[in-house]
């Protein structure tokens, strides 16, 4: 939005600022283009800054730390690189300056990873048209709010709907999507990229039309920042005291909100439920308590630790109550959940409980998730 | 989200990073608050960044720019500045570090004005109390996706339903909402705030219960950057062709759209549309040229800039048609807008239109159209 601000009065600003008004001006007048992305899959990154001593990058491309590169200074103060080509993804990275981490001044798009934020870049190809905002029918998605009476408050989630569900009378299956520790209800769609995800698999014929619902798992939040008291964004002193209660509110607040206010078809076939790391811990919690609730089952980067008899004797119930899939997935390099999943999966493998494991690549990482969900999407209520 | 690093890998990222393992280490473990808000409207920021030379502190809060302040460094290396008091309000700042714009490292809330992001900070009282996430029931909030045959896209739009829209069978009146230059359809979410403004009058009794409806108004972009191909955030080269061509949507897509997937009640007297700025000219097209279409018409900081004997007799249609109220707000300081403002008053004055002029302090800011549409969401549909 304009301000009430001539373009002088910009410039006397910057002058102020920078005590540099020439180059200052001059930024304002020829606009630094960064990120920018070549058709060989390079990135250049630049950054105008005349009175910084030195500038690195960290994006999400890099696996090994070593590597770390400096930007090239011009004799005008911009400062550039350019590294790739990198496989075609969405990656979040950051500038240091002078040993801060700052966003790309130059680029509007901006991620929240819980407490930080970061500049994102995506690298078009067929990896990353799985969740690009591509010419396909797009679902809307609601920021919804519902009671909670099980923690007591007035709670935020997000409401995806697939493509034409606001026109008709069509019921339709729901799948609950949980998000992981540090994160909050934005997550699967900002970094998750859900929405999208889903347009693209429905509109390729691959997922049924579903709405997927992706709550907030911090139990003593309402919301996420910005939507809530400034308080409730940290873990309250009595944190441990809400043990489980997500998981419960999960069941007693959220679903029932969904199956009243929604046209979803109200049965445990057309119910399913998953999650990330923290939240397939929600997940195996959830269903490990209310076996008869979910035909389908995911749980990713996640896995199982103490798997004492009573975990047997509920995983035992859930297949008893004929569940369809129970979909584990994690990657190899996942110092977190692979022995975890492995260990849940042996399991699943005795109980002869129809799953399906998903070893993959990398780590704990977004692109492992926008994967698995969209693997899992594409075999549920078939 | 957690990345399958460990503390340690962090560490060791900071030292390669920095070049100073220590302090960036115990940044790592004692947490920089920033901004920290006292009881007396004083704020706080503080940055840790040893190696800067010189940081400064941008905010909404300053309207002359000779009064930008320096923060101070200790020891350590971190940076500190309390400001104010000032009025309880919103602001949006920014950190000006070696003479780059950055955000505040240590706070997640950020806010996207158009191209740019700057890092927020809420002075809670009864100013702001306005549209602050209060305690009161909340509506829902879609981002909706409609077909626009007059643009040739899909393009999308937030729409705003009261609390408890979801159950039962009411219709409601609607309010369009429109933005400004260099905003989309984020802006008067983000930066309006908007979906809590009207749950806080809904729930004083101050406002009828209503739909709003925030399209995006840049006629060549479907959707706001993030959501769109990259190509589509800037203007094209045929800009021009565009012109009127929004308004044109607006009457032939949109209002088609929320009317058809919506339980909205379909007459004048039940359709409001308000815009600022840019916005507050697309008000006026339209509303010119669809005489018969809203019964309330709510010109934000614009006015009227050439009336001639046409834009006089389609004026004089709009008082035939029986407009209920036509809302004129600027502020005195506005050089953008105030005199234009002037200019379509004198118009209705002479034309008989029952018409309110809100003369505000201020000029051409957020703080001032979050009042303006409060006022006016309090007028309409009664």
């Amino acid at each position: 939005m304009k301000k009430s601000r001539s373009i002088f009065q910009l410039a006397l600003l910057l002058v102020l600022i920078t005590g540099s008004g020439v180059d200052a001006f001059c930024q304002l007048r020829t606009r630094v283009i960064s990120p920018e992305v070549s058709a060989d899959n390079k990135i250049t990154f630049r950054i105008f800054a005349p009175e910084a001593k030195n500038i690195k990058l960290y994006g999400e491309w890099i696996t090994d730390f070593t590597k770390i590169e400096t930007l090239q200074r011009n004799d005008t103060g911009l400062f550039q690189i350019t590294i790739g080509p990198v496989p075609p993804e969405i990656y979040g990275y950051n500038f240091i300056l002078d040993g801060v981490s700052i966003l790309d001044p130059a680029n509007p798009l901006v991620r929240r990873d819980g407490q930080r934020n970061a500049s994102l870049v995506l690298v078009p190809g067929k990896e990353s048209a799985l969740y690009g905002a591509e010419n396909v029918p797009h679902g809307n998605l609601t920021k919804a709010w519902y009671d909670s009476p099980t923690l007591g408050m007035q709670r935020r989630m997000y409401i995806y709907t697939p493509p034409g569900y606001e026109k008709g009378d069509m019921t339709y299956p729901v799948l609950y999507l949980l998000h992981g520790g540090g994160g909050d209800e934005d997550a699967w769609t900002t970094m998750g990229r859900a929405p999208y995800i889903l347009d693209n698999l429905i509109a390729q014929g691959l997922a049924k039309p579903m709405l997927v619902v992706m709550p907030n798992g911090n139990a003593y939040q309402p919301a996420g920042p910005g939507d809530t008291p400034a308080a409730a964004t940290t873990r309250p002193a009595d944190f441990a005291s809400y043990r489980g209660k997500y998981e419960e509110s999960l069941v007693k607040d959220i679903i029932p909100y969904v199956e009243n206010n929604y046209r979803v078809i109200k049965n445990k076939d057309a119910r399913a439920i998953a999650g990330l790391s923290m939240g397939g811990g929600h997940t195996t919690t959830t269903t490990n308590n209310n076996p008869d609730l979910f035909s389908y089952i995911g749980v990713f980067s996640a896995g199982a630790r103490n798997v004492d008899d009573d975990y047997r004797a509920k995983l035992k119930a859930i297949k008893d109550n004929k569940v369809k899939l129970y979909y584990v997935a994690c990657g190899v390099d996942d110092r977190l959940a692979y022995q975890g999943s492995l260990t849940l999966v042996e399991e699943l493998k005795k109980l002869g409980m129809p799953y399906k494991f998903r070893e993959s690549g990398g780590g704990h990482t977004w692109a492992n998730w926008r994967i698995y969900l969209s693997e899992m999407a594409s075999m549920l209520f078939k």
